[in-house]
């Protein structure tokens, strides 16, 4: 197995499992077998342990999640349209998962934030970007800077929220009510 | 030490550690510990370990934050108002924690939900619990069934969404920030 595989291999098994299972849960063991890489390689790349893998399991979650935002917008003009992709698309995946699985962020965030400073570095950079990039695509819709600031907010805030209640419930409609919610908001700012 | 006591201290301090570290983070030792009782009558008292404490804990945490949104509701005749005055609090909760509490149920919701059938069944009855709380304080200001049901979730998601948001941005402004869009969502809903 090649250095970049065994490396991208743990990562991406990372992001699976912290998602599902969460941070305190997955083992570094666990992680070297299901990723299948060798025990001595899986150190040597992650010097820094499980800690360090969660950093890049933070930076591979949030791209993943930017990609979906920049899809979202840029396949619809209309910022209701793409939110409601968005979530209808996160909610096809939360159901893919048999309701286990849901934001890459989310949990390891509840568990870790302002405990780890390593982990929580990387939280808050991903959800800045994030932000940043909903941000802009308000404001190429026209919206004043504060108003595009709040519209991002509370994107993320419904994104979140609907995810945990969907999971509870085991039923995409919170995410369908928190799009429609969004697109409320959109409207009412827009007058 | 009393029966009783044990029992409850066990629970109370599961709350909390749940809450700030989460279900597996911490160990059966450390609520013991932390707890102070003796070991032989923890195990006395929850014979089902962690798990059965889990359940307890989540109870506990439902209770809690039911009471507080039956204060909310009975202290403001306005939607909104409630509202406002309920996240306010949590936001301050939040901040008193150093961005380390929030929902006692979240954490452990996004580590276990569909994983174990006991912990999941006791999540489900009390988010079902305010659900229905929340359901029945808009039905009372005289929203019909349905919108009654929306704002509800809707009340529910934000407050969860901002949360989240709040502990990874070190700031109370997400809470503030949900409870505006609430409200916004509420006159929308009373045209």
């Amino acid at each position: 197995m090649s250095d970049t595989t065994t490396r991208e291999r743990m990562i991406s098994t990372a992001v699976r499992l912290f998602r599902r299972d969460g941070f305190a849960a997955t083992s570094w063991r666990r992680l070297v077998d299901e990723a299948g890489t060798p025990w001595g390689s899986a150190h040597h790349h992650f010097p820094g342990g499980k800690e360090q893998l969660g950093v890049e399991a933070i930076r591979l979650g949030g791209r993943i999640v930017g990609k979906t935002i920049d899809h979202a917008f840029r396949t619809h003009d209309s910022a209701p349209e793409a939110i409601r992709w968005w979530f209808a698309k996160a909610a096809e995946a939360l159901a893919d998962t048999d309701y286990r699985g849901g934001c890459p962020l989310a949990t390891i965030t509840l568990e870790t934030a302002n405990s780890s400073p390593l982990l929580t570095a990387a939280l808050r950079e991903t959800f800045e970007q994030w932000h940043q990039q909903l941000r802009s695509a308000f404001r190429e819709r026209g919206h004043p800077e504060q108003t595009a600031d709040e519209l991002a907010t509370a994107t993320t805030t419904n994104l979140e929220g609907a995810l945990l209640l969907a999971r509870v419930r085991r039923s995409p409609d919170p995410l369908t009510v928190a799009s429609e919610h969004v697109a409320i908001l959109i409207a009412e700012r827009s007058r």
